[in-house]
């Protein structure tokens, strides 16, 4: 076995070590004074006794799952491709992924006040280390434990792609109960204490007074760090082990090298993620995204120059792969041009992102004009906005599946997944940021801090929802990319030759994967709003029964918000979980639809999804931005009646950015992974 | 040839008589007063005027198209695919279209002042039989020029499919200005009207003294009669031709009994159709939906007893057909079921969208409950509604496409987008019916008729509201099989036997076609917009300039108003159009996409643009009723904050389901028949 099959869990560790050296970092930053302190706590143990619960649910699905898998893989004993040891790789997926999460938001919740303190004592880029290491911290758990535990899943059942499988279906099943249940947490939470606090009450966001402003600021680790980070675990670990399983099946080169290359893809991503780090530096006074961007781009140019050395010198010059009967022959250069095809097709959309939610240009100006006519122009010009936003995103991803499959085939497209994602450590790290620096502004305003301390916090949190946007591009981009390299890997698992569109029964599919994004987004917004409801009427019983809460001279019981966010989220997110995975085992097991059919299924949940999800993603960010603008000035400011319709737009903006959109990402890759997984029962 | 193919035309004559017939009664009644008749003419002239215009951009588009099928058609000659006739049957099939709008419309206008006439002189069961039979005269000229057209150009070029697919393509053209020119017309006037009658100046819908009114009405009529006449030619003749072209290669029966039985379905829906006009009646004081719901079930019974006899009679008792390389053995009754499973999916289709829009049910019932919370939970309620209703007609149209492919095939699936539109006659009188009894009340109300009157042209614009929303939903389900249908008629003209969905190039047009109903609803909501605003900015100037105009002694500019929104739509619908028309184009000929791409494309705009056109109607529908709801006294009734949030929810609906939503099935309809007809350029 190569020596690169131990290296890559050994990368794990080095990733994790790293983390563990940041953790130590911003535990020596003072947590800053008692009310601080306590409100941090108040923070941490809201987020913690979420994910304690979530676990509980989680851990029955995974039980029931793994059991299925356990039975279905005794049954189809004989048959190479379902193995009872994959229900053991799917445990070990979900744990990692779990590990990851917990590791990631726990130093979240830590850095947070840290983050605010030194903002009050040392200024902006003190301030912005703290908060970038956090966001670090949860990227190198990220890829950590994802190199980690897939090294060792990998060692454990060397050559068993089907085994391995499971390892990313576990994933996929935290991702979806972390995206589905996070999101609706956190916009239950966040809207909630908007409807009650800002609109009703009349007191300003993050006022300690607020019933609701611990849950508001759990939700944003819930959602936005644990949420996010599972979902780009699932997308980091499905890319790697679809390159792993196309490179086996289509055996490219001798010594099963199209198997080690994209593992050597993420150790290089490793080491490119960790030097990136140290890049992140902001003058005082200086823009915190140069800083961002600038560690970004140094761990993309690392990652490209590693990967042409390894796909120079790993890969055969050439080499010749058959599929759908047809024989091809690539290059080692064309290897490297697929995977830095996906690479900048990642860095693209999220740039396209930006363009389209950034208050900088055009289309987020253009909505603000919109809110002098009212809610309705305004409302009618972010859907419109969102819609169009979907077409050079395609573009960008339909010119990296060509130019990938134009010069390395399937394998190019999975390699374009995993080159995208080689440097999830960066993408992670500067993601999680943004909410960690949204908790220092909440914290230091909640702490009555000096106004200089919060001016600094909010220029981190203005980059943050830029990073935050781009994130989502960026997620969106690389869960479409993933789901395509399983979806090869489902079609080699299955062994048909061809889907064919003119089959009635793969329209049948493909008209019923195209609907499930809408009927799963319609899900999560209903559940966002009965939520939502809850969390409306115990803030208002909180302002009516507990005298003196006004005034300030007495305690709102967070701590009871937080639970009715927690118990929401976690009772709504049962059913949109159940349809991801029931949905389709019955395609593919019913008689008169079948394999083919579960093949259309996916493809137009794929497509529709994909679109879905941008739209929502980029009229969510725009709508945000646009309301920001407004309250910076423009068409009236703050009390305007602009304002006021730009307030409308960016709820609505809330569940769509925040809920359904992102909760797309893992109904397209679980329904892959599951389809794959359990593909004996389809043959 | 069979004598079928004389009596299709002649079938066609039979409707057109019956149209001719019911005109006649409608000019016997009287037009009202002088008031009356004045507001009737300018409605009249300012409907004309605006189809006249189109004509002229609408000429040069033919004129071009049909040069270059021409000059195709002589370049790749030789091959029996393109033909230069083709350009003849092209120009027909535009004519046709125009001719029956145009009839449809002229008739339509006149039968306004007259439903309102009578409502004043002889109550609800007189006006619902002139509005009716006012419908009626556009549903027998869609069937009746529908059937000439397509007999004459049949019995010109015998045996020529390629040839009639040209009569679809020039319905198609229509269409698209027709639906995409017609709902930015009648949005933008209907915004422009409502923004500064309603809201700002604070006169009732209507007003005579609201210089935008009389453009309202026309809006109507070039919208909601001509744009949803054009849709449904398209419609029928567009499957009737696909069943042709699929009974003709398929060789089904000896002798062209595939290609003469689609023909003979025809001709009963005429007769059926016909026969179902007589009996909508409604008694005094009763419900004009029940007449009109007894109307189209006669029409549904008898064409389902005609389609057995044709099925059985003409059809051999079985019969085998060979496709994908798989022989098949498929009975007459097989047919039938075929046949009557799209028949049954359009009528279920219908009733799903009532039950999403209708203030009946509880879908629009809590749209309207969530107005209390505000505009922004009344616009999320609305598109999560939206969205989740497209999960039962996906149901229902996926069965009937497994049904009829089960009993009968490809060809099966053809005759099920016939059978749904056997009785389009009757679909089409239904739903205009609707604008009409909607110009009826305009009119009552601008000439100061008595209150007695207003009361019935409500009711019978109640009714109106549902019937269009249950046409919306046909239309769309119609140009899903339809688009089916001429899609497999597609790939039979590429001679491709496997459109691959694991082929890249495959998945890259689903991403492009799945991407294209997105930029198209972006586009054309955003054209409202902007039609919108130069309307406002008119409505304000004469407001502004006319003096004693807010005290009724002057009178405003109407004609400036239509010319307004004349202007803008004809200006908007360029560019949508032009996309239409070239991507697919352009996908089919780029070397490294091709025919196969091209396939790709057209599925993912069928699957997208059907779940985007029912989201996108129903969710406007059902803000269009909750709005309504309120307005009956419900959650604080007319003047409430919740009613203000419900008539921003409804503004946001205009577009989504008079413009955008419709425009979707024209744009996936046209793609199609332009990829047929261009066919042999990409082989």
């Amino acid at each position: 076995m190569s020596v690169w099959y131990y290296i890559t869990p050994i990368a794990g560790i080095v990733a994790l070590l790293f983390a563990f050296y940041l953790t130590g970092k911003i535990n020596k930053v003072s947590p800053g004074n008692e009310r601080m302190k306590e409100i941090a706590a108040a923070i941490h143990e809201g987020a913690m006794a979420f994910l304690g619960r979530q676990y509980k649910t989680l851990a029955i699905f995974i039980f029931c799952l793994a059991a299925i898998i356990l039975v279905v893989g005794f049954l189809t004993k004989g048959s190479d491709s379902l193995q009872p040891t994959t229900a053991i790789a799917f445990v070990i997926g979900a744990v990692c992924s779990i590990l990851a999460g917990n590791i990631g938001m726990r130093v979240a919740t830590k850095a947070n006040c840290r983050t605010a303190h030194a903002a009050e004592k040392s200024g902006l880029n003190k301030a912005l280390e703290v908060a970038f290491s956090g966001g670090a911290v949860m990227g190198m758990s990220v890829i950590g434990l994802g190199l980690l535990g897939l090294g060792i899943v990998v060692l454990l059942f060397p050559g068993q792609n089907s085994v391995i499988n499971g390892f990313a279906l576990g994933a996929s099943s935290v991702a979806l109960f972390g995206r589905v249940g996070g999101g609706i947490y956190t916009k239950a939470a966040d809207v909630g204490a908007d409807l009650v606090g800002k609109v009703e009450a009349g007191i300003p966001e993050d006022d300690p007074r607020n019933p609701a402003v611990v849950a508001d600021n759990v939700g944003d680790n819930v959602g936005d760090v644990a949420g996010m980070g599972s979902d780009l675990f699932e997308s980091y670990v499905g890319s790697i082990i679809a390159a792993i399983a196309l490179g086996a099946s289509l055996s490219i080169g001798s010594n099963g090298e199209g198997v080690i290359v994209p593992m050597m893809i993420g150790i290089v991503g490793v080491f490119a993620s960790i030097i990136g780090t140290f890049f992140v530096n902001a003058k005082e006074g200086g823009n915190p995204q140069k800083a961002l961007d600038m560690g970004t781009i140094v761990a993309m140019i690392l990652a490209i120059v590693g990967m042409f050395a390894i796909t120079y010198i790993v890969l055969p010059s050439s080499f010749t792969v058959t599929s759908f009967g047809v024989t091809a022959t690539y290059t080692n250069l064309g290897v490297f041009f697929a995977t830095i095809a996906g690479l900048l097709a990642g860095f693209i959309i999220g740039k396209l992102t930006e363009y389209y939610t950034s208050a900088d240009y055009k289309p987020v100006k253009e909505i603000a004009k919109s809110c002098e006519t009212g809610t309705a122009t305004n409302i009618i010009s972010g859907i419109a906005t969102g819609m169009g936003s979907t077409a050079w995103p395609i573009v960008v991803i339909v010119s990296a599946i060509l130019i990938a499959y134009q010069f390395a085939g399937l394998y190019g497209i999975a390699l374009a997944a995993v080159g995208m994602l080689s440097i999830t450590g960066m993408t992670v790290a500067v993601d999680a940021y943004g909410p960690i620096s949204d908790n220092a502004g909440g914290i230091a305003e909640m702490a009555g801090l000096d106004k200089s301390v919060r001016q600094i916090t909010d220029k981190l949190d203005s980059v943050g929802n830029t990073t935050a946007a781009i994130g989502k591009g960026f997620a969106i981009g690389s869960a479409a990319l993933t789901a395509l390299a399983l979806f090869s890997a489902y079609t080699q698992a299955v062994g048909i030759e061809a889907i064919n569109i003119m089959d009635p029964r793969v329209v049948v599919g493909l008209f019923i994967g195209g609907m499930l994004p809408f009927l799963f987004s319609s899900m999560t917004m209903q559940a966002v709003g009965r939520a939502a409801g809850y969390m409306i009427d115990e803030v208002r019983r909180q302002f009516r029964e507990i005298s003196g809460l006004m005034e300030g001279k007495a305690n709102p019981d967070y701590a009871r918000c937080v639970d009715i966010s927690t118990r929401a989220a976690l009772k709504e997110m049962i059913m949109p979980s159940l349809l991801a995975v029931i949905i389709p085992l019955v395609v593919g097991l019913l008689p008169f639809l079948g394999k083919e059919a579960l093949g259309g299924l996916l493809a137009g949940a794929l497509v529709c999804g994909f679109l879905l999800a941008i739209m929502m993603a980029n009229a969510g960010g725009a709508w945000d931005n646009a309301k920001k603008y407004i309250e910076e000035g423009h068409h009236g400011g703050k009390g305007s009646s602009a304002h006021a319709a730009a307030v409308n737009g960016d709820t609505v903006g809330d569940p769509f950015k925040d809920t359904s959109g992102p909760s797309i990402n893992i109904l397209i890759k679980l329904m892959t992974i599951i389809s794959l997984v359990f593909a004996p029962l389809f043959m």
